[in-house]
């Protein structure tokens, strides 16, 4: 892991998602300081294929009034929730669809001194199950968008799942890379 | 900005880099929760021309002893330095290196639920003036990359400064865009 905090660390805050971590750090030359770290529960998105389509919300959140595109996904409830578990979770509750046919096709520690692992799955084959059930903090509304759209997301600055950019851009530009992403979603 | 902090919310702790804020959040059915967000000085990181190259770092920190490639670059003194300022201060004191002919290329809020900002400078022209001047915390060391390199930091995952990838890969794909790019850091 990029920044994991150290076994000597010890927490100084806990808030309702960070927590502070600190250790006395020996630098180079041997004088010692303090260093700081984050943690915060890990969090899972979902790519879900329905068909020849794929899954994308439009979210707003309580103090983000301006509707932005995402995926499916969300926080894990604490540190030891399983990563499949969490993501099969959040993508039932906010989408009511289901699959039995999950790949982990990422896995990144996206920004420095945060102990903090994104999960990104592909989910084929989704079927809808029931509705959503969204909290409180949640309005959310689904539709499913083609291949090409997919793609383009790389160019919308309200897209934040950066993970992502960098397949969507080479699937963009080179023609092998392209057809790896289509199979790896869409099977044969 | 993506997540700015909001008027009404109070600091609970102040670390040494991050601060913790929480406010009463009104949700969408009317009832309040508790929301939290971060706020951290922001940083710089600066593309530097030297001639035909471009500078590049090779860095280790006393708690990353694996080197990692990196742009000079670091955190403003607290959270009203200047921008291009704080970007010339910290180029200077890793490189050694000075340039008359800034552009502030990117400005970018990498990640969710932090009040932090990436400044991402274009240095042209530099030229070294005095040695590094690196801190007990730093070891870096410093070469020239050709611009062909510098678009394949795009493939290095050890190259944390995502903000860049779009650019660097448009200009990889992109026979226009690599000329755009081009002219940017070595103009005409």
């Amino acid at each position: 892991m990029r920044d994991a905090i150290p076994p000597n660390a010890k927490m100084v805050f806990k808030g309702k998602i960070f927590e502070v971590w600190q250790w006395e750090q020996k630098m180079f030359d041997g004088s010692t300081s303090v260093f700081e770290r984050l943690r915060r529960p890990n969090t899972a998105q979902v790519v879900a294929v329905v068909g020849d389509k794929i899954l994308l919300q439009t979210q707003q959140q309580p103090d983000k009034m301006i509707p932005f595109p995402s995926l499916p996904g969300g926080r894990f409830e604490g540190f030891d929730e399983d990563p499949l578990e969490a993501a099969k979770r959040e993508f039932l509750e906010e989408t009511g669809y289901v699959s039995n046919d999950w790949i982990l096709w990422k896995k990144e520690n996206p920004v420095g001194k945060i102990e903090w692992t994104v999960y990104t799955f592909i989910a084929r084959n989704c079927r809808k199950q029931q509705e959503p059930q969204l909290d409180a903090g949640e309005k959310i509304t689904t539709r499913l968008i083609d291949f090409e759209e997919f793609l383009m997301l790389s160019e919308n600055p309200s897209f934040y799942e950066r993970e992502l950019f960098v397949s969507l851009f080479k699937a963009r530009f080179s023609p092998e890379a392209k057809a790896e992403l289509k199979k790896l979603l869409f099977g044969e």
